[in-house]
């Protein structure tokens, strides 16, 4: 009896030509990161509870599947309903994002890895959300991170490498836009908003693009902000003119920001003369950890960021118990590998070899061996009675060329290789 | 205040040196494999527990990781505990072999598949088994699969890519034991052994490399397997005289011996002139799902095997309530990357600029972008009192030049690159 079978909700599979896609886009971004001086880890996919809900992962933390003790008892059960406390049947859970794991695994191995760590993560996590359009269950995180830097040298090398890679997967015309923190905080105090309120006025100025001017200063207002001069200044950071003009960077910059961050990012901008770099005061990120420089990718055609990063300080060194300073770049590889295009410049190489049932197994690989081993990507195909539906599949498949395996054919130079149709 | 931070129990941390070298083995498997016309696909690592506790996973069922589900209340959890039905606390669990979720995979999207489809999947799976050395809670599998070919070319076709690909990751010396269920049954069968008997007397004769011929036929006495002329058989399997001479292949096999089973045996020799195929009538293979050839990868210095396989024509479209035929071959990749050497021959195209604290950020990343742009890996090193164990790590790291950047380094081309110590 045939039964319904699909992935678990919210998760995918990747058939040849998806997967295909994905495993070349990954290898452009490894190798990037790579060239650029970051070296590769990996941590397992789970963790232990307690780590997960430590406070780092923020909302995120309760986004967590989380993983039954092995061996409990229907005892040992009844105990944790009956106590309320459902978390104890788990001791372990699937990782939610990159960014615990790499503080877990920087507290283990800190001893063994160079004072300045540039690490690259490429690996999947999972959120037990809502599945909506774009987003996933399971989804690629594609992070580097540098820790134990300081200085703006970090923030240089993470969006240099970023803007390289992107440029490599033939992403040329994304913007980085760029904010400090404490620039965002400078503004709110300048327009008369408590410190204690800082953080949820954040929440709220990060809403500007869905719910616009009129929303974000009603639900300031709610949140019992009044501020003299709010809602031009709501205004002009809605329009933007003032937000992405360079006023700011040649010395116009209104007197009350924070003049330090203000330096640092103009210094910044000094030092990627390559890079589309665009200061965005509204820019604010979700994440309550980034003390700093705060960044995220833009593309024109796009309503969403492709990625973003910033520097958060206070957090790598919580589980060593000591400050370290870190700044991580994520690149949202789910949404832009959807951007991207398979590979047609390798097709050629890519051969099938069409055969009769009847042929010899033992001659149909010799021939394949050869063709292999004279650089081809080969896949043997029996001939169907529909032969161009079996062409039509190779050929999106990426295969190029094929060719008749006959009684005539002897070796790999007898076969008469045509183009697949495009 | 630091907290003990390791990974999972049984799960493991990789290191740079570690992950390159995985990485550029997995790189070396996937175009191997995809040069003999596979094609990757890729599955979530959940699975609905359903479906892998439908018996298609033998003993590996008992050791799935299960997901605990989400929203649940003291109340059900309660439930469950009175009901002694805990199995009801999980929906999803992580795969524990990359075979069910094929199975589930190829009912889903068959329609979307080739006639004959070849497939790759490289990816982890998850066994909660008792941590121990070589044994992992969290592992890499690289599976390859033919499904719909319930001729030889399948399993020819299988050997030929795995035995190539073993050959790129330079592990020449490896030779494949071959053996078939139906001869197994046979050669039990001929020696009196009932066939009710037959598959407990397989799991039995799997351990002679393990316990030898005396401790085989004393668990075999155990079953109340008394066969005349048992204890002969198995002196001759243990000492492999016969096993392993080429008489069997040459027209002189015993008449009792399955005649089609020895047939395509000896015709899959004839086909693969070029691989090292021995055939060893002690080869078993653990699955109950195997119903014709199994294989199984022999290194010379090496005690366990590397990686096997064979024909499991039952399962694959058991999901599908209809027979399929399919045979695979899967790599043991973590017993074969110890085996492995890091990459050396790249290392002089990872250089590392070692520069003082003072530095202008902007200058060092432009350098860094010109040597990328030539090709070569590029690290940043600020420099530290102890520079020798700098340079020692970086050699480590696999880099194998490096230059001071000095107040006199105007561009890349004034850099004076000395190599790093072996």
């Amino acid at each position: 009896m045939a039964i319904a079978v699909t992935p678990p909700r919210g998760m995918r599979d990747f058939l040849p030509a998806d997967k295909a896609l994905r495993e070349r886009s990954l290898g452009i971004i490894r190798e990037s990161f790579r060239a650029h001086g970051f070296d590769e880890i990996e941590t397992p996919v789970m963790e232990d509870s307690a780590r997960l809900h430590s406070g780092l992962g923020g909302d995120n933390e309760k986004l967590a599947f989380a993983v039954l003790k092995r061996g409990l008892s229907p005892a040992d059960v009844a105990v944790a309903a009956e106590q309320d406390d459902l978390l104890s049947l788990a001791d372990l859970g699937l990782r939610f994002d990159l960014t615990v794991p790499l503080a877990r695994f920087y507290a283990t191995h800190r001893a063994s890895l160079p004072t300045v760590f540039r690490s690259i993560q490429i690996a999947p996590v999972w959120r037990a959300e809502r599945p909506q359009k774009g987003r996933y269950r399971q989804f690629m995180q594609c992070d580097i991170d540098i820790i134990g830097e300081a200085g703006a040298l970090a923030e240089i090398e993470l969006i240099t490498a970023t803007a390289a890679t992107l440029d490599l997967l033939g992403l040329e015309d994304c913007s980085i836009r760029i904010n400090d923190r404490r620039i965002l905080s400078a503004l709110l105090a300048h327009w008369g908003v408590a410190a204690e309120l800082t953080e949820r006025a954040l929440i709220v100025i990060d809403k500007l693009d869905k719910i616009g001017v009129d929303g974000v200063a009603a639900e300031l207002g709610a949140l019992g902000i009044d501020a003299p001069g709010l809602a031009a200044l709501l205004t002009e950071l809605g329009t933007g003119g003032w937000a992405l003009g360079d006023g700011l960077f040649d010395g116009a910059a209104p007197a009350w920001l924070d003049p330090k961050a203000f330096a640092d990012l103009a210094a910044l901008r000094a030092a990627l003369p390559g890079v589309d770099l665009v200061f965005d005061p509204t820019l604010v990120r979700g994440m309550g950890y980034y003390t700093g420089t705060i960044f995220e990718i833009s593309h024109p055609s796009l309503g969403y960021s492709l990625g973003g990063g910033g520097r958060y300080d206070g957090m790598i060194g919580r589980f060593l118990g000591t400050d370290v300073p870190a700044c991580g770049f994520s690149i949202g590889f789910e949404r832009i590998v959807d951007l991207l295009e398979a590979d047609t410049a390798s097709a050629d190489l890519a051969v099938v070899l069409v055969h009769d049932k009847e042929a010899d197994p033992a001659r149909l690989v010799a021939l394949k061996r050869d063709l292999v081993a004279d650089g081809l990507r080969v896949r043997l195909e029996r001939r169907t009675k529909n032969l161009k539906a079996l062409l039509d599949r190779a050929g999106e498949a990426g295969y190029g060329r094929f060719a008749f395996v006959t009684a005539e054919t002897q070796t790999a130079g007898d076969l008469d290789f045509k183009p697949l149709g495009v």
